[in-house]
């Protein structure tokens, strides 16, 4: 009872990662630098939790019978499943903070074990929280579902890992919604295929989890979401099994996969999809570009966004971002430029992009362009070659580490993403930067940081992706650090949502989104939805608290004001 | 009363265009020849219907006092209003068979005229279809709707047909609903700005139309539907107006505009929406290509399609596509390959196209090539090198004027389209083929014709549409042309989705794809569509018998059983 059920190499309970995973060297040099930057004593890093600091209350409800092989109740299993990724998540767990504690964990191993634990949990009024890879940033794998439900269990896929079937000729495959990226490429990549899909969370996060969320990936333009790559889909849901046509296009009526991408896990449990695959490239080019300022950067984005050279990285960071990437001296705005093909070479299109550039007096070095052109003969030369944009990629990748030991010694690392049409996009820049480091001191008594990139570029505007560095107390007083950080998580809702954005470009809504996606959606939209949702789930026992509520609850966010309170 | 309410030129409500519109010497010779193919006689075209040989019975209801203003009863605008121009809706003009005029045609000059309205209709159990252009082909604006209601009023968006607003900068306009075609490009072009929305139907189909049967445009790749371009949009319903947000993009929940696209009005009456629009195009390159057969044309279109080039036209006819619109001699496929811009030659797009065009064997003018890349001097220029492609692009846009006296003389014309994976294509259109020519020969006991062309194309499959032609009678006995033609549509419906294809790709569901609907789209789903209907429209007056039947009638077909029957 006692031992894991997972068969995965153990992750962290309580931050990004795996128990095995270390920092190396030069990352806690990095992690002790920007301790320093906050002000925060940065002599040694704290010490992470450990198991035995938490005593988790019995579960509230025996497991079925029939399914006590997939039921776990096993501490590690729990505190795992109790928190997502976001910040409140890993402040709470440095505060050995763990309320409510998931009674079970199932790990099924099939569709039928899963639709037996739907029947069962609406029978018994069990809320049922469907788990990919635990990354979620808002609260969406949480089972804080308040007391209108016996007891909680944390659905997790992970058995449900496998590629089923390859379609070389449509360049597609059907994969179970519980394979993490590395599961699902290796798997693909003997037949020449890829999903070219990596978020930030790749390692730690899963295809249906994309699915529901919809994750936003590798492509600038284009395919920003996953969505684009969805060519059927399965879901269990209370009520049974909707399943899509495996379609290249249609028009019959609304799209039934655009009702599941974005689900959050309130219709039912995505199993598996038939999804798009790319060949894998062979060709590449790329630029690291600055500019004098931000004006003139974002002219040329808009330029390039516009011109149907569609590249495939077009990340732009404005100077403060620069600056705490550490890429780049900080004074000016770089973006980051690159095309891939698996088809042909890029010269047209990088020369093209690198005239718009010039327009609005870009500058670049010629003879790395040159260079990115050039096949690599090695992953070692490729390696060497990276450039600007190859660091700030591996960068990208770690930072979910370096920000847990900075958030137990009292620091506030968190970001916002949104999207807006260029003709807001200046005004609504300025506005989040000031409002965000105006409630920055209010809720710390203290300066922090605020910087901004492009994540995904659109014709008619940008994502930009917000970062922001605060420190919540002197004394790693986490529960002020917690409070401070609500006071700024409504804070940026309100004024990304005020001012005209999405509350979300890619992150989900979950439960600490509901206050800007109240806002910014239409009441009659998510009456329409809440509907669905009662068709397909008609106890309302999926995810209650997650992007709607089905018993009309007040809106929380995350530690803070729980549904039903 | 009896003095059309309508304002715009006088549409023919018997068929396609305008009442003024004429065929030319040369039109009427392609439709005479047409005639002699399929073995009618084809001395003289058939009279068309006259409005004096319809006698409508009186409204069965008073219109709303407070609307009198915008309600008629003109037999012109409830004729015209009967239909759309479907095969089965021309055939029953031609048979002065209409059975179920609407009561009223309601002309709304504004959102608060349709609120009105649709309580109106809520109150006293009126069903009401709404109306852009009516160039439905599928039963979509038709009032039959049964004895369920107690009368029926088609609400046509004429009146708002403006262009509201227009953002340079992030290239959208925001565009009431009830535009055509011509009357939105016209507003925007003064801007610099397109569109490029060109269905067949351009010319009488309207913005909300489009947007509501997800109609298929210019674009061969990428922005292949009008919901790629849809960034916001409104929507009103008996239960209030829902709005989207302008954004280029979210992910916050499902996307709430993909629930308004391809909701036929079954959910409410969309007003307006913003879109994103494009430069007007300065580049051009275009190829026609002849290949030896078909697997070697489909390979090349396949490559095309994963290649990341994204062709704006990639337009495949088979031999028989080819013979029956005249633009060659119909003994090889023929591959209509274009590129535009408004930003870049595409010379490299081109060179690598052919390319892969000739590694599939693939053959075309090289000279003629070279020309499309020049730019043309003036509109004459381009009118002389136009070419097949041109060629073929007349003729499309005129082909509805053909069809008319062809069905008035007895024939029997229409199409169907889907959309496919590439794993399946071959199987799929071979049994696509042989089927529809058994059930032409079974309904008409005479061979009819069937042809296929790629309308649209994706990395995972092809978008097929497929024209057929048949002789429903001999003595024009348009009876049997009906009852002929609605055993094939019923097959082709079969075996479209029997063989893994959609029912529709463009065309909308309507009345007349619910057959296969039902059979390619998951029961849940519909039930949670049913369920977000009984939200936004809670006493399902809006467009009963389309898409879903909110009073779970059997499914009908355009001029058989009848929903309610």
């Amino acid at each position: 009872m006692s031992n894991t059920k997972s068969t995965r190499p153990k992750r962290r309970f309580w931050g990004w990662g795996l128990e095995s995973d270390e920092l190396q060297p030069m990352e806690v040099a990095i992690v002790k630098g920007l301790m320093a930057r906050l002000g925060l004593p940065a002599a040694g890093l704290p010490t992470p939790p450990h198991e035995s600091e938490f005593v988790l209350p019995p579960p509230r409800i025996a497991a079925p019978a029939a399914l006590a092989d997939v039921f776990s109740s096993a501490p590690h299993d729990r505190l795992t499943h109790s928190y997502g990724k976001s910040f409140a998540d890993s402040v709470r767990m440095w505060n050995r903070d763990v309320p409510n504690p998931p009674d079970w964990v199932a790990f099924p191993a099939n569709e039928q074990a899963i639709a037996d634990i739907l029947d069962w949990a609406s029978r018994e009024n069990v809320a049922v929280l469907p788990y990919g890879g635990g990354s979620s940033v808002c609260g969406g794998v949480e089972p804080a579902v308040g007391d209108g439900y016996r007891a909680t269990v944390s659905l997790d896929l992970e058995r449900l890992n496998r590629v089923l079937e390859v379609d070389r000729v449509s360049r597609s495959a059907r994969v179970e919604a519980g394979a993490l990226g590395p599961e699902l490429e290796a798997q693909i990549r003997p037949h020449g295929l890829t999903l070219r899909h990596f978020p930030q969370s790749f390692q730690f996060s899963t295809l249906g989890g994309w699915i529901v969320t919809r994750s936003g990936g590798h492509y600038a333009t284009l395919g920003t979401h996953i969505d684009e790559f969805v060519q059927s889909v399965r879901m269990v849901c209370p009520s049974g099994v909707l399943e899509t046509r495996r379609l290249p296009g249609s028009g019959a009526g609304p799209d039934p996969n655009r009702l599941v991408t974005g689900s959050e896990g309130i219709l039912g449990v995505v199993t598996e999809a038939w999804m798009r695959l790319q060949d894998r490239p062979r060709f590449r080019a790329s630029a690291s570009v600055r500019f004098a300022d931000l004006p003139a950067a974002v002219a040329c984005v808009r330029s390039l966004s516009q011109s149907g050279l569609n590249p495939t990285n077009c990340r732009l960071l404005d100077a403060a971002e620069v600056a705490f990437a550490g890429v780049g001296d900080g004074r000016s705005p770089m973006l980051v430029l690159g095309f891939e093909s698996a088809d042909h070479g890029l010269r047209a299109w990088m020369d093209r992009a690198l005239e718009l550039v010039r327009d609005c007096g870009g500058q670049y070095d010629t003879a790395a362009v040159e260079r990115s052109m050039q096949h690599a003969a090695s992953d070692e030369e490729a390696e060497h070659r990276k450039g600007a944009a190859g660091q700030w990629r591996d960068a990208f990748i770690r930072m979910p580490y370096w920000r847990d030991p900075v958030v137990g010694a009292g620091g506030i690392l968190d970001t916002f993403e949104t999207a807006i049409t260029w003709d807001r996009f200046e005004s609504f820049y300025r506005g989040v930067i000031d409002e965000v480091a105006a409630v920055i001191r209010r809720a710390t008594g203290r300066p922090g940081s605020v910087s901004c990139r492009f994540t995904h570029v659109y014709p008619d505007g940008p994502a930009p992706y917000f970062t922001y560095a605060a420190v919540g107390s002197d004394r790693a007083d986490l529960a002020s650090s917690l409070a401070a950080w609500r006071e700024i998580k409504l804070a940026c809702n309100d004024v990304v949502t005020r001012l005209g954005g999405t509350v979300t470009h890619h992150h989900a809504v979950g439960r600490d989104h509901r206050s800007g996606y109240e806002r910014e959606s239409s009441s009659l939209y998510r009456d329409a939805l809440r509907a669905a949702k009662a068709s397909l789930d008609p106890r309302g026992v999926l995810n209650p608290g997650v992007l709607i509520d089905p018993r009309d609850r007040a809106v929380g966010i995350t530690g803070a004001l729980e549904p039903g309170a």
